[in-house]
């Protein structure tokens, strides 16, 4: 028995297009990142994947990637969970900043290490501020604490026992799934599955809007694919492998865009 | 304890729009249903109304105009569920048939017969017809049998329980419902709510894209409103008295639509 699930991180959101710490803020998908779901969903069918269950975060930007995927390969109809679990990493009191400026405020080297350590998170969210989440509805019956920072750390802490009590039992009842989720969530999922060490994750970029495809044993241990596309993972990203490197190198140099 | 619930039928779908019986075909809106569904959403804003939870059919455009309508509130992030038992009546051997063709085959009286009559349903859909939906993955592993043919009858045979199984309980537990429907899985259940004979619930219409609104007492039975707007019905609908109407009319002219 082969178990298949496809993870996707959302396209480009409008606080991406204006190059701001996002985190838990629910802004939404830009036009760019709407025809980047698109084209996801596009390739899925092309793939012919045929999903069971499909999970998102609690945030639109995921949501609403998920909806136009399954739109875009006639599976709207399969049962969506979200949770909070597989939301992006909560950005601490960067969120809503500028991340040029934040550069420029606190120097290059801080920043990269908010960004980049696994076990660092940024300075925590001020409790009166308008953006702490605790205040809002989504999170009002959590599993859990509302957040007031997080480093990758703590959502690996987060994401791997949603994993093991959410997606392998459905696995093991032979769902397929489809996961859209988070360039951190995701991130938190992949070195689990492919036990990628704490150095390591830090410097891997996850493309916007390219399914990714893990084939997994029994064990849950992922298969390793031969044709796969470029990418240090085992699971294998699909479509045109330039674009794919370009999206990943976009990634990297978010922080020094000018 | 006031619980409350909210309805809305589908706006304008591709195949309305080419005037063909769509029972459980499962077409697209159309642009002008998708405005319906984005303007049904501002008034759930307007009045402010939250929910905790969302039922849908199986079929796209109830998904979709779900989706549109949470989309516009906010509220994208509960959760959703989607049941075959909210389903527009299945139309047997009429889907796909243009109305005013069908009209002239088989005489208006037989056609107002099979659209209107409670407990008479079309021809059944054949065996091995290319839209028998018993080949859709989607009613693989459906609670029940998948129908070849349905009266209206037969949509309050199978909403009925799913109110009473599914509905009531999630009401009890103080859940705030959005319910994303169709026609006749939507009369099927205010017929039920509000003890509507099987002679007059022929004749009613439900207009599209209208939040239909109901605040349930303790005993699960419908509050009547004061300023509530045109309608035979406990339910209020929110939005302009004079659209309500013409949207109601133009549900009751579409079989004699040339």
């Amino acid at each position: 028995m082969v178990y298949t699930i496809v993870f996707m991180r959302h396209g480009e959101s409008e606080w991406n297009l204006s190059n701001r710490f996002t985190g838990w803020v629910d802004c939404k998908l830009s036009e760019k990142g709407v025809q980047e779901a698109i084209e996801g969903g596009k390739l899925i069918k092309e793939h012919g994947y045929e999903f069971d269950l499909c999970y998102t975060s609690l945030l639109k930007r995921a949501i609403t990637t998920a909806n136009y995927v399954l739109e875009v390969c006639d599976q709207l109809w399969i049962p969506q969970f979200r949770s909070w679990k597989l939301n992006e990493r909560m950005y601490g009191a960067l969120e809503g900043l500028n991340k040029r400026e934040c550069v420029e405020k606190h120097g290059e080297k801080q920043v990269m290490e908010w960004r980049r350590s696994y076990g660092t998170p940024p300075p925590a969210m001020a409790e009166d501020s308008e953006l702490n989440h605790a205040f809002e509805r989504k999170y009002a019956n959590i599993d859990g604490i509302v957040p007031m920072t997080e480093c990758l750390k703590d959502c690996v802490e987060r994401v791997v026992p949603f994993w093991n009590t959410e997606i392998v039992p459905a696995l093991k009842a032979n769902k397929r799934i489809f996961i859209a989720a988070h360039g951190n969530s995701l991130r938190a999922l992949v070195k689990h599955l492919d036990n990628i060490s704490e150095k390591d994750i830090v410097n891997l970029n996850i493309p916007t809007g390219i399914p990714l495809v893990y084939n997994l044993g029994e064990d849950l241990l992922p298969i390793p694919v031969e044709d796969k596309k470029y990418s240090p993972l085992t699971g294998t990203y699909l479509g045109n492998e330039n674009e794919i490197k370009a999206k990943i190198e976009g990634v990297a140099n978010q922080a020094s865009k000018k």
